[in-house]
């Protein structure tokens, strides 16, 4: 039998909580019977909507009143103290009580807390957000997303680590192949961080991924590269501009293709194949985003998903931790 | 009769020139006729294409046989001399015998020359690269798309002068909505730069425009705003990352709707929706980038596209002039 696999969960963060997150729970659960689950919450709640549908040996509640708001700002919500779901779910793994944590809660808060709690990797100067992104082919890491408005070669580098070994730990059998989001592909275009990081990059003998010079934001999602690496400010306008230019599209599509009584008609003959389109887009597929750079990965799910989001961000973390992400990193890093 | 608008064409740039370019002449020649070109190029090839299409008192040929080639560098494009079609076509502007410039050439090159020939608006620091962008509601102006990939909140607050005077020279009867491209709506977030611009924006009387604050990259396309300021780095990677988001759900969209008979014979009904769709999304429409902040506008039309593309640029030059692009820059500086 593989290890079993313990996550550390906060029930009461993002919308519809603790239901969403126990429902998450249990629909994982189902398909995951080696993990095990610490949840973090109101305890009566849990345990009504629990209602004997997990194993017993399966989970824990461990009770507590005290919540981080959504509408906290990232210091306010880390001064709601050390017994908020959030920061017990965090001092867990700082305790090596489970293996990974995750929160649909508040974002900024999320990260304070980890960083307060949590050791930095050793030579990783800055933590950073990643997320998933599909591609023509698979699927891309990229990174960051926010966390580090402002990078130097330094930190470009180590998300250039920290994004390989995520992505190994996802995609054991593919290469990573990084690139730097740039404005051109040209050696010469660009701010001189991201060339000095590119020279840097390119003259290394890398381990665990293979550089692929700059890639454009057209081509981030043809899949030529998986691992796509960004200052936080550039990172976060590129995946929000993707995100706002999907919206903009299918409700266009929605639009044209619902608009009269033939479009009617034939889009219920294409249903299937809508759906096979819907499922393939499903921004579900990709919630969550990955804290990385700390001694144990955090994993924020987002606040407004559903429990088919949260239990598909509960199985990230289970191929993170059976990956081994930090192992890795340390490895790539040497 | 309304005053004759003069356009100087560069027609040797861009893909399958100069025929594209001259049939996207003829193209937009038969619904505004009260439109001159003066056409730069090989003589004998444009007479060829044109071949009696075009009335003798709407242009005129001015032979070169020198070009800017598509694979210079910028430097190099301006290095081959005073006698190529694209610097003789901006000369034309310069010495006023005509009130715009376009090219589908070399863009680097067209920016240097355009800089080395043409004058800068009084009061402007430097010229920035704009486009338009569909939205929920109409279309938005854009800036800067990497001409300056380094900006100050000098230069941001003279791109939003710009860009409102560009969007009131196309749609003259709406209101010019002002938003800098960040990274959360809070006052607090983003660089130091992009937070001085908007004390700055939010203290002035603006005149030709509304400041509306901050955007994200995933209300770029809602309609709220209709001139979205960036620097030319992360306009770049947001407009890229648009058009390559746009070209990802395109082709699953296609991959879905015709991967087998029920969805070849539904979508074969649903023809004239698809189409509409398509419609809406043709990039065409949005062909060509603005170059502002000379004394003269410059139009860069895409090189990759098509005759109606061109044809698409060449009215936006003639609403550009009848706006009176230049003037509303310089009154809403003061």
């Amino acid at each position: 039998m593989s290890k079993m696999i313990k996550i550390a969960v906060d029930a009461m963060g993002g919308d519809n909580s603790p239901k969403k997150v126990i429902d998450g729970i249990i629909h994982h659960h189902k398909s995951n019977t080696n993990t095990f689950y610490q949840i973090f919450g109101d305890k009566e709640k849990i345990q009504n909507h629990i209602n004997d549908q997990l194993s017993s040996y399966s989970f824990e509640i461990i009770h507590t009143k005290d919540v981080v708001k959504g509408t906290d700002s990232p210091l306010e919500g880390a001064k709601r103290g050390k017994n908020t779901s959030m920061w017990l779910a965090v001092q867990s793994v700082k305790e090596k009580k489970s293996d990974i944590v995750i929160s649909a809660g508040n974002t900024g808060a999320l990260l304070v807390i980890s960083k307060l709690n949590l050791k930095m990797i050793e030579n990783i100067d800055k933590p950073a957000l990643s997320a998933l992104w599909p591609n023509k082919k698979n699927m891309s890491v990229v990174l960051d997303l926010g966390a580090n408005i402002e990078c130097s070669p330094k930190n470009l580098i180590d998300f250039s680590i920290m994004g390989s070994a995520l992505f190994k730990s996802l995609y054991p059998d593919d290469t990573a192949r990084v690139a730097l989001l740039n404005i051109g592909s040209e050696e010469l275009k660009g701010n001189e961080i991201i060339k000095e990081t590119y020279q840097q990059l390119n003259q290394k003998n890398n381990t665990g991924f293979e550089f692929e010079g700059y890639i454009e934001g057209n081509q981030l999602m043809n899949g030529d590269v998986n691992v796509i690496v960004a200052d936080g400010f550039t990172g976060n306008v590129a995946l929000k501009t993707a995100e706002g230019t999907a919206n903009f599209i299918t409700s266009e599509l929605k639009k044209a293709m619902t608009g009269n009584i033939i479009g009617k008609i034939s889009s219920l003959l294409n249903i299937s194949n809508l759906k096979k389109f819907k499922k393939r887009l499903d921004p579900r597929l990709y919630n969550g985003a990955i804290f990385i750079g700390l001694d144990s990965p955090v994993i924020k799910s987002h606040g407004g998903t559903d429990y088919i989001g949260f239990s598909n961000s509960l199985s990230v973390c289970t191929r993170i931790v059976s990956g081994n992400l930090i192992e890795k990193i340390r490895n790539y890093i040497s």
